[in-house]
């Protein structure tokens, strides 16, 4: 175990933040709730990215850009967005500093004034809707796809890095269509795109379903979510899909002749995913040795370490190691030598193992004898000895074999913490310890979820879509109700 | 002629104008000085962004994420910065609205009032610095090579599209390095970096060379540049590499222990390429008909149209489409067969020229029974017909000769508008009409390069790199000279 790491059972909030630093995934910044991703981090965005970005251009969306700011008066437009939106922001009211008279360093410029004032987006339904007004005349003009990577701010007072922060990086796309029909059909899209993003590269299944009526985005009309489990019994919402209705079409006069040459209102989706999933990454399958990365988004998938007396020695390992990167390499595969001398191998093997890369590669002088190399998985840990000339055709299936048993773990623990619930006594009891998701009948009414939030802390993180009807009674107010829904608290 | 573009040689910044808004590449925003770059001229964007990724990773960069806020007190810390850099800039006073209790909408929440104002970053320097001082104790520690990709914001009085925006997007460099030496490699590695790309990517010839002290980057000791011209005889300055020397380290006190255990402040550059590279690449290759974008950087590279009398016509060209544009596209080349049956052949042409797209491919009756089909190229908009079965093998030295021919007219653009002159009345004379680069003498103090510029508005775009000394004397004063730098108009 990594000494310098608290021990996840102890203390799992320490855990993760001693990870993320010692991980170098990032750290807080001078700012107030800013974080700084640092290289390391951000390589799992950029893959993140990469990913995410070919699934929606598969299904039709290009990128465009829209600006930082959004004047104050656009958050009134749209009833429920500005209760949602407009309370916890930056607002930008000068555009000057100016050297202090009294030689006090740098002051706001008093005549610097904006007119209005500038809020800085923490989403941008409304600056973009101000612009689609311009784009949409006719259903011809329709749809309009758009996706944004960009930053955020929502002035969070309880910040966690990456899980919550002031700023965060995200992408939101912006979708316009001429019928209901079509505009559902996206929402349903982009969180089916989402789930299969969570499973099959972040490892991490999810359930799909609807938020409750109190858990909507802000100006929607349904809010879809995937919804993952974390190891300490906590969901973590992973994306949202919403179906906004024509309610931003209205709030900004977004109007279009339709085939049959009626005048009516667009409709509209929104759907995100942030850097907080490289939170969800740590959360959802780091260990007390560090961190555990799925094959698919690792920034570095396979590392080779040489194990050497003398330079003779490192330099005839080195010369095996060149072929067996070339090859590796060919493959696509992001592979690196770290014959640094500067650090004995057993501090690499622990570094890497923080750095939760799936594969590590040592050949040492009985290797160099016997032409093998021992070869580590990070997940199980497991070693085992293969001849070098079989590397570049073992690693490609390992890689596969961790990817998917990173997966399996988390869908058994998941399972083994997944309960149906039918009883207050026993809801209580569970969401204490061991916490986890908790499926239960829910009589459909605000009031009750309310309450159950103010006694236990869990919220309904959704309605999941794959629910089967059956007859039960409220776990809470023992009304009737005719499918369960899944509890938990919640990141 | 494009009949809804205006004519380029008689009102060139309504030509730029018209052309940034008809080929869709973007438009101004509900807010003062920002713009919307929309889904085509941010997929220039993304190319743009790809090509220089791939270089600076290249050359052993890594990105990273630093917040968008930075404190106020920041900027004062390195005299000449704060400057440059804090005047004219977004201030975040408050983290709060609130309802107004008079009913008159949202408000500030005035109790909600920053202790210390926050400044939408203008460029980063000072914020990474304070970030770098707890990254750097050693010289193992260093280099540190990381660049970001991100929006910044400058409160600019005159805005154009693209070429000067309060927002904009762009890439910024920071490095830290053990010694002057290193740091001074850097910066010319970057700055060549640079002229590597807008000459092989953007087909855009650029003169690298040294700014003259009142042009530099405020806290730099040295800027390098690349200056190109466009085509109404401007200058655009397309790429700038900082030398920063220690006065960053110095500022944010970033010391480390060199290989002889002795302290010294760490060595910084920093490097910047923006979105105004998207105006640059209009100013410096489009014509009456619109955009001619060099082939490496288009989104859509070729185009596809068929001319049809009836549906029999247009199956059969469908079908034949259908094998050339999987050929082309197993080149990895970017293909799209525009079917839509709303719009006439005419119509596509225009569209298309309009939008740049360096290859168009008609297929029309005729050539249905000859099995060829007409090749158009953009650039020069010659047409060629060729048989059907060689369009694979001829359409890649064809993007190749086109990214050439387009990098040529710009050089000799260049060469015939780069005047050496001696004279003062000249000087006058040629700056007036016909614009362009002059090579002049210059006796090196700010006091003529003010009077010029006063005179002129001519810059010193550069002192070139590639300059041989020779003896003259200053075209302002006559005072003595040794080498010629390169005056202009610029953007």
């Amino acid at each position: 175990m990594a000494k310098f790491l608290t021990n996840r059972d102890e203390n799992y909030a320490q855990w993760y933040n001693d990870l993320v630093i010692k991980a170098e995934l990032g750290e807080n910044s001078a700012v107030r709730g800013c974080m700084v991703i640092k290289p390391y981090g951000y390589a799992i965005w950029e893959n993140i990215q990469r990913e995410l970005d070919k699934m929606f251009k598969a299904t039709g969306h290009v990128n465009a850009y829209f600006p930082l700011f959004i004047p104050k008066s656009f958050f009134s437009r749209e009833a429920s967005h500005v209760e949602g939106f407009a309370k916890e922001c930056a607002v930008v009211t000068h555009y000057r500093l100016k050297n202090d008279e009294n030689g006090k360093g740098i002051v706001v410029d008093p005549s610097a004034k904006l007119e209005e004032e500038l809020i800085i987006r923490p989403t941008s339904e409304t600056i973009i809707w101000n612009s689609y007004k311009n784009w949409i005349q006719s259903y011809r003009d329709l749809p309009i796809l758009i996706n944004q990577w960009a930053n955020v701010v929502r002035w969070e007072m309880r910040t966690r890095l990456f899980l919550r922060t002031t700023e965060f990086l995200w992408q939101e796309g912006h979708t316009a269509h001429a019928t209901r029909e079509e505009a559902v059909e996206e929402t349903e899209r982009m969180i089916n795109v989402y789930a299969d993003f969570a499973e099959n590269f972040m490892a991490m299944p999810v359930i799909k379903g609807y938020k409750s009526e109190n858990e909507r985005f802000a100006g929607a009309l349904d809010t879809y979510t995937i919804e993952a489990l974390m190891q300490d019994g906590k969901a973590l919402q992973a994306g949202t899909s919403h179906f906004l209705g024509q309610n931003f079409a209205k709030a900004f006069d977004v109007q279009f002749t339709d085939r049959a040459g009626k005048l009516d209102y667009v409709w509209a989706t929104s759907w995100g995913l942030s850097t907080r999933m490289i939170g969800a990454l740590i959360m959802a399958h780091a260990d007390n040795h560090g961190l555990v990365l799925p094959p698919r988004l690792a920034p570095l998938q396979v590392v080779i370490i040489p194990i050497y007396k003398n330079t003779d020695q490192l330099g005839k390992i080195t010369e095996k190691v060149k072929n067996i990167k070339t090859d590796l390499e060919k493959l696509g595969l992001s592979v690196k030598y770290d014959d640094r001398e500067n650090n004995t191998p057993g501090w690499k093997f622990a570094d890497y193992e923080l750095k939760g890369v799936p594969v590590r590669i040592a050949i040492g002088p009985r290797d160099l004898e016997n032409n093998t190399a021992e070869i580590a998985r990070r997940d199980t840990l497991r070693k085992e000895t293969i001849p070098l000339k079989d590397i570049a055709t073992h690693i490609p299936p390992l890689l596969d074999s961790i990817q998917e048993g990173i997966y399996m773990k988390a869908l058994q623990f998941r399972t083994e913490n997944t309960f149906h619930v039918d009883k207050w006594d026993e809801f209580l009891e569970i969401i204490d310890n061991p916490g986890g998701f908790i499926m239960a009948h829910w009589d459909g009414t605000s009031e009750t979820e309310g309450k159950i939030k103010e006694e236990t802390k869990a919220t309904i993180r959704c309605i999941p879509f794959e629910g089967t009807e059956e007859d039960g009674r409220c776990v809470y107010s023992g009304r009737p109700s005719k499918r369960r829904v899944l509890f938990a608290r919640s990141y």
